[in-house]
C-alpha cells in the first residue's frame, strides 16, 4: 500500500525531472511539482513520518501520531502477521521447539559491548533512579544471558522467540526499516551429535520459506574456520582477519575490484595477498567445491581450514539425509558481519523465482548483514534480499557466564541459530494481497434480520451459536446486525 | 565513526606524550590531558563500552539478572501462558473480534494527563534527540489514540489487544505485581443498539472465566450515572462527587465506619450526608434492587439517576437473553477508580467457590481498581481478588480528537470494554499445576534407538515424520535421541 504510493512518488518525480530537462513551460512544471508534493505528503501521512514535529501549530494542539519509526498495525495487517507467525511457529514446533520470553528491556550492562559501533543505536530508558536499563536490541543477547543464568537447567534447548526489538536508527518506513520491529529467532543450544543441529537449522529454514510460499530461494552457506583458514594461508596477518572478513562480506553488493581496493587502500593489505583471496572467495558450488578445496594442498596445511572442511563434509551428508541439499550453495564469499560466529554461517536470499515479487520490492529490499536486520543498507541495484540468516556461535554464552563469575571457563553452551526476516516477509505478503480481500475477523455466521425488529430473537440466536462454539460476526453498518 | 574518534584519541595521546617529553609547562599539559580524557569518555559513550558503568563487585563482574520488576518466562511458564491466551482469544474471536497492535512506546504527550497521580509511574525513554517518548502504561489510551487517528475507518470495531504494559511501581514479585506485565483488553467501539454491547461484554467475561476454569466468580455491576445521582440527591456538592466516589470504592476493603470517616474528616462532607450515602451504597441485589430504586421518589427526581436506572433495566433484560444474569450482582458500593467511565462499570471477583484456590493465593491476591492492574494494593485480609474489570467510556476518544483538532465536537466514538487480569489468572494456574507435569513442547513422536549408532536412519525417519507434518521430539539427554 505504502509502496504503491512510493512508486507513484518516484514516477511523478521522474516526470518532473523530464519536464525540467525538456525545458517545458513553467506553469506546466509547477502543476506537476505540486502533484509531487501532494503525493509526498500523502505518503508521509500514511507512513506516520509527518515532519511537523510533536505538536502542530502554536496553539499547543496534540499531534495524533505514533513515534518516529513505529507504526500501528490495523486488523488486516494483523491478520497477515498472524498467518506468518503461526506458519513459522508450526514449523518450529514440528522440530520440538519450546518458547521463552524475556523482558523488553535489559540492564544496560548486559547489552553494552555486544554490538560494536551499532551500540549507539540502543534505546536507553531514562534514569529515573534505580538501574540503568535499555530496550533490547536483538533476541540473541537476551537468550545468551538467559542460558548463562540458568546454566545447568537449560543446557540443551531448542527455543524460539518472536518479539519486537528496538533500534534508534534512521527509519526508512517505505523500505521497511523501522525503529520497532519483530525478530523471529530459533536456536539450538547445547551439545548434540556434531553438525546435526547445524543441518537441522538449515532444514528448518527450508521448511519455513517453503511453507510461507514467498518464492524460490537459495541458502548460501560458508564456514568461519574455512574463511579464516583462507585468509591465513593467503598471508593476512591475524589482526587483520576480521577487517578483511568484513570487506569480503560486501562482495554481494560490490564488484571484486572495489572490495580489493578497500582491502589494499583502507586496510593496508598487500595487493598480492588480496589477489590470492580473490581467487578463493569467488568460488561457489556444492560438494564439488568442497572436494576441490579438500585437494588444495595449501589450504589443507591450515588446521582451522581442515576442521571447517571436515564440518562442511559432514554437513553435506546430513543435508542429503534431510533432503535439503538442492537449496544450498556453498559460497566462499559469504562472511557475515557479526564477530561472534564460530562455525557455519548462512544467509537465505530470494532468488527471484516464480513468486510475484514486484519491481518496487526488488528496489526496496535491503541487504542485511549479521542476524536479520542487525545492519541494513539500501542498495537499489540488488534485486533480491536476504530473508533469513544465522550461524553457529559457541562462545557467546560462555562469555556472559565468564564475565559474571569473573573467571574463564564457566558454563559453556554451544549454540547454532537462525533468524527469519519476518518484517520483510510480512511486507512481501502484504504487498501481494489486496487489503480489501483480507478478512480480519474469522466469523463463521452472521445473524441479521430482514426489516427492523427481532432484536431479542437475534440475540437469542447469537447466544445459542456462541454456546455451540461458533464464531458469530457483527454487521453494525446495517443497524440490524447483531449485536 | 568510532574509528575516527579513535584516531583522535591516538592523536591527542601523542600530543600529550610529546608535551611531556618536551617538559612543557604543567598547566599546558593538564589542559591537553583533560582533552584526552574527554575524548576517551566520548568514545566509551559512543561504543557503549564504558568501563565505568555499574558493575557489581570490585572486580568489574557483570551481574546476570533481569531488571527490577521484570522476569524471564521459561518454557513451562510459557506453556501455561499460551494456554491462557489461546483460550481467551478463542472467546474473543467467537464474538467477531479482530486485533490491532500499537507501538510499545508512545509520544509522551499522548500519555500525559491520563493517569492522574499515577503518571509518575510512567517509564520515560531517555531523550537521545528527537521526540520525547514513554513506554505505554495501559492499552486503553493507545486504543483511544488509534481510534481518534483513524476516525471514520474504524467507527465500529470490536478489537482485542494482549500486550505488555509498563509501570515504574514498587514491585512485589511474589504477589505478582511487576513493572512489566500483560494486559488483555477487549473493547467494543462505536454506536450499536443501546446496552447491547454492554451486555455482550459481560457475557464475554462469563465465557472467558468459565473457559479458564479458575473457580466460581461474581461480577459486580454498577452504573456511574446512578452513583452520581445518589451522591447528588444525598447532598454531595458537584466538586466533591469524584473524591467521594473514590472513598466509596474502598468499601470492599474497609468497613463503612472507616469510609465515612474519610468522607467526613478528610473530604469535609457533612456527617448526615455521609449517612444518607451509607444507606444506598450498602445495597446489593439483582432486578429486585433495581425495582426498589425505581420506586425511590427522591432518587428518581434526579435526571442522571433515571438515565442510569433505565440503562440498568435494559441491561438486565439483555443479560437474561444472553443467559448470564446468574453471575451478576447489582452492587451500589462498586465505584471503580478511573475518572473516564461514563456508564456501566463492573468488576469480576473470585467468590472462593469450588475451584482449588490455595491459601497462598487467597493471601496474595490483590484488590485492583481501575482497569485490571491499573492500581493495586495488597490486602492480606481479602480472600478473593478482582480478576476482571471494565466499563463504558464514551468520551475518551473524543477527548483525543478534540485535543488534536483544537476544538470540541470532533470525532466521537463511544466505547465499552473489559480487561482480563491475565497475570493473576496465570499465577493461579501456575500455582495449581506441578511444574514437572507441564509439558512445554508438543512433541507427538520421539525417535530414539536402542544402543548406539543408527544416526542416519533416525535422521531419515525424522525427515519423513516432519514431512508428514508431525511434531518430533528430541531427547538429547540420552545421546541417542534425535536430533
Amino acid at each position: 500500500m505504502v509502496e504503491r504510493k512510493d512508486a507513484l512518488v518516484v514516477a511523478q518525480g521522474g516526470k518532473v525531472r523530464a519536464l525540467k530537462e525538456a525545458k517545458a513551460e513553467k506553469t506546466l512544471v509547477e502543476v506537476e511539482v505540486k502533484a509531487l508534493l501532494e503525493l509526498k505528503s500523502k505518503l508521509a501521512a500514511l507512513t506516520g513520518e509527518g515532519g511537523e514535529g510533536k505538536r502542530s501549530g502554536s496553539k499547543g494542539k496534540l499531534t495524533l501520531k505514533t513515534p518516529k519509526g513505529t507504526k500501528d498495525y490495523n486488523d488486516k495487517e494483523m491478520a497477515i502477521r498472524e498467518h506468518v507467525f503461526s506458519t513459522i511457529i508450526g514449523v518450529f514446533k514440528r522440530h520440538g521447539a519450546v518458547t521463552i520470553d524475556t523482558p523488553v528491556f535489559e540492564l544496560k550492562d548486559i547489552l553494552s559491548g555486544k554490538y560494536g559501533e551499532d551500540s549507539k543505536l540502543i534505546y536507553d530508558l531514562e534514569d529515573q533512579g534505580g538501574e540503568k536499563c535499555a530496550l533490547r536490541y536483538d533476541l540473541t543477547v537476551p537468550f545468551a544471558r538467559f542460558l548463562a543464568m540458568n546454566g545447568t537447567t537449560y543446557q540443551n534447548m531448542k527455543r524460539y522467540h518472536i518479539a519486537k526489538v528496538y533500534r534508534r536508527d534512521q527509519p526508512a518506513m517505505t523500505k521497511g526499516r523501522m525503529r520497532e520491529f519483530y525478530q523471529c529467532d530459533f536456536d539450538i543450544a547445547g551439545t548434540y551429535e556434531p553438525m546435526v543441529p547445524d543441518a537441522e537449522v538449515l532444514r528448518i529454514v527450508v521448511e519455513v520459506l517453503t511453507s510461507l510460499d514467498i518464492g524460490s530461494f537459495v541458502i548460501k552457506v560458508n564456514h568461519r574456520k574455512i574463511l579464516d583458514g583462507i585468509f591465513s594461508v593467503c598471508g593476512v596477518p591475524d589482526t587483520k582477519i576480521r577487517p578483511i572478513s568484513s570487506a569480503v562480506d560486501k562482495l554481494d553488493k560490490l564488484p571484486w575490484e572495489d572490495v580489493k581496493k578497500e582491502m589494499v587502500e583502507e586496510k593496508g593489505l598487500e595487493a598480492s595477498v588480496a589477489d590470492k583471496i580473490g581467487e578463493y572467495v569467488k568460488l561457489k558450488g556444492g560438494r564439488d567445491l568442497l572436494e576441490k578445496l579438500q585437494k588444495d594442498a595449501i589450504l589443507t596445511g591450515n588446521t582451522k581450514a581442515v576442521e571447517g572442511l571436515s564440518d562442511m563434509s559432514l554437513l553435506f551428508t546430513y543435508l542429503d539425509t534431510f533432503k535439503v541439499t538442492q537449496h544450498v550453495s556453498f559460497d566462499l564469499s559469504l562472511a557475515r558481519g557479526l564477530d561472534y560466529y564460530t562455525g557455519i554461517i548462512y544467509e537465505a536470499i530470494l532468488s527471484g523465482g516464480p513468486a510475484p515479487v514486484s519491481v518496487t520490492e526488488a528496489i526496496s529490499v535491503k541487504k542485511s548483514k549479521g542476524k536479520e536486520g542487525e545492519e541494513a543498507e539500501e542498495d537499489a541495484n540488488v534485486g533480491v534480499g536476504s530473508i533469513s540468516g544465522g550461524g553457529r556461535y559457541d562462545e557467546l554464552v560462555g562469555m556472559f557466564a565468564g564475565a559474571a563469575s569473573g573467571k574463564k571457563g564457566g558454563v559453556k553452551v554451544p549454540c547454532v541459530g537462525l533468524s527469519i526476516g519476518v518484517e520483510r516477509i510480512f511486507s512481501i505478503l502484504l504487498r501481494r494481497s489486496r487489503l480489501e480481500d483480507i478478512k480480519a475477523n474469522q466469523s463463521e455466521v452472521y445473524v441479521i434480520s430482514v426489516g427492523d425488529g427481532l432484536l431479542k430473537e437475534r440475540m437469542e440466536l447469537c447466544t445459542e451459536l456462541w454456546e455451540a462454539g461458533l464464531k458469530v460476526g457483527a454487521s453494525p453498518e446495517e443497524g440490524r446486525g447483531m449485536p
